[in-house]
């Protein structure tokens, strides 16, 4: 591995952060930035904006104008190799004349996976790669799980008091964290292509599922809701609100395919809702794994799961959770009746229990945020 | 206030060093260590060893010898001003000659509470309070709640799962936390004149709650079991082991005065074992502050309580908890038919769960410590 200067580290920092500029808005697109570097100065810019648009290197290239002409770049990604919805990056890399190219890692997207690098290297361009490689991976950790599995990459959040409850007896739970945590929650929905709840949760609690940032305007995740038996009330909030993004209820394929029921998926439908039919086994439980499969054909690269407790138990379960994010608010509930975070049979023996491998430690105003994997 | 130089500084915070070689041996007295320092140099240094022996001042000014006159001293509580089980420091630092006395904090001790400060002005030493006050108070929490109010101080102990549960469905629970973090508890328990838990926590788990540190012998803690109907077995750990520390039992003192019972009064009297009638309601549970107060006078200091759930929700419930210590091991039990560290009631509105405020926050090898009080 080549060792990088400090000016190295310092480009490619900027790049990654240019690359999260992006956040929300690329997917199933990774994110990517670029800087292109002449003479020890910062001569362009660019990050991918968004899905279907030019890639970083196009932007920092043409804001680099002729001064790009024997620069080096500094990418987040390897440029792409192949005609996707733009012409392939590394061919403008060397019609340009870039001199160097520093790439944090290669893209693992098999139409590139190294090809972009060849393409460089066989022109003459000096490639440096691994600058920030584990910075540039975790950016990416939604796009590396969506190209290299069948599946999403899966977050599941809990809110919770220290004593693990996520509601009281008589089921309310506004508010267990602080407006400054739950701000960090609404960053994850913001994240997310996708935000998954069970009936129970829009039954109980009537949220809206959107994503509220602070300064600037979230961009919403579709709401996936699954409802077996369509219990979904014409009036829940989720459904009559104003959104970016759709809503998407699963309903079991063998519902009864009464008037009523037809009626309310009329209605429904009205309200821009969309109805899928999936399978389920004789509990009326969905098969996860096989409707994650689904939702990621439909380009849905990653779901952040919020509730409830009786989704979260099969989540865990069936080892569906890339990332963990815990909220855990300093207060005790200090009762045994109240709404447990997981709900469903536990191991009998606590070595059983799910490890886990903490990634961040945070205190958010008295708040504490875990961000953890499993080990 | 007065503004203190970083050598003020240096030497208060060695006094503070010195008092905690104490911990664990000094109760009821507090922890207090002691600095002679000439010339820029420290020529004496000194803590109270153990209860009824010599105070930090007097190790100090013997080991400065002659040095000691015309010196500073720098001291983490107020020189006491009575005859106690020894003569007044305060008359010492006048007798020896010392110039300057840098005083942490007044002792609240009725018994003193200013009068030790005020004979050393009289005898016109020069004498500055308030230096790294907080960190001395800190450090004596449990001096001060005991000379201040009818109860010893109290801390909660939980070692749970994120999810916050404290054992499995079949009440497995062995090992939650890792050993560095369970070392720590250990470090609690020889820090606390008594351990306290309820019958169901011996019989579930037949614990020995000794303290055992790596480094150095534990203090173990006085073991205060509530058993009110007398059920501890004979063969129970925890009056079979070596200790220095004896084990007493509260009792209701209701009980039936059966020929058996008394047989079994008699065996564990034989163990060393100490039985404590004492008042409980009609469903046989004892009134938690009545027996603090008790404890108090039989000058324990700080208990600990370590289990099990019923007890610890008595103890919230009631308001009796000073310090909430909880070790969170980054697991997920994940089912909602595991043991609640809590048992009992919560409150219908999250609002009114017990907001604490947490005073720190610490990751120990993957495991999590949270030290918290009441808001």
């Amino acid at each position: 591995m080549q060792k990088f200067s400090d000016a190295d580290q310092r480009y490619m920092a900027r790049a990654l952060e240019l690359a999260k500029l992006g956040e929300g808005s690329t997917s199933p697109n990774p994110m990517v930035g670029a800087v292109v570097v002449k003479d020890g100065k910062i001569v362009g810019e660019g990050y991918h904006q968004k899905y279907g648009g030019p890639h970083a290197e196009v932007f920092a290239i043409e804001e680099a104008g002729e001064k790009a002409i024997g620069a080096d770049i500094y990418v987040s990604l390897e440029p792409c190799s192949h005609y996707g919805k733009t012409p392939p990056c590394a061919q403008k890399l060397i019609d340009t004349g870039i001199k160097r190219a520093i790439i944090a890692m290669v893209d693992p997207n098999p139409d590139v996976a190294g090809r972009g690098i060849e393409m460089l290297r066989e022109a003459g361009i000096e490639v440096e790669l691994g600058l920030l490689k584990k910075e540039a991976q975790n950016l990416n950790e939604i796009f590396l799980k969506y190209i290299q599995s069948d599946y999403p990459f899966v977050y599941l959040k809990k809110a919770q008091t220290l004593d693990g409850y996520i509601a009281s007896s008589s089921g309310d739970s506004k508010w267990i964290t602080n407006s400054a945590a739950r701000l960090e929650g609404h960053k994850l929905r913001h994240r997310s292509d996708a935000i998954m709840v069970g009936i129970g949760t829009v039954l109980a609690d009537d949220p809206s599922l959107t994503a509220r940032l602070e300064s600037k305007k979230g961009i919403d995740p579709i709401r996936i809701i699954l409802d077996p038996l369509l219990e979904i009330p014409l009036t829940a909030k989720i459904i009559n609100q104003k959104s970016t993004a759709k809503t998407l209820i699963i309903t079991a394929d063998n519902l009864n395919n009464s008037a009523a029921q037809i009626k309310k998926e009329k209605l429904l439908k009205k309200k821009k809702v969309e109805i899928l039919d999936f399978e389920t086994d004789n509990t009326n439980y969905f098969n996860l794994k096989k409707l994650l499969m689904q939702l990621r054909e439909r380009k849905i690269s990653s779901i952040l799961v919020e509730g409830g407790a009786k989704l979260s138990h099969t989540f865990l379960k069936e080892n569906l959770v890339d990332k963990f994010y815990y909220f855990i608010a300093p207060k005790i509930y200090g009762g045994s009746d109240g709404i447990a975070s997981f709900c469903g049979e536990g191991p009998k023996m606590m070595s059983d229990a799910v490890e886990l491998e903490i990634l961040e430690q945070k205190n958010i105003d008295n708040n504490i945020l875990l961000i953890a994997k499993k080990k």
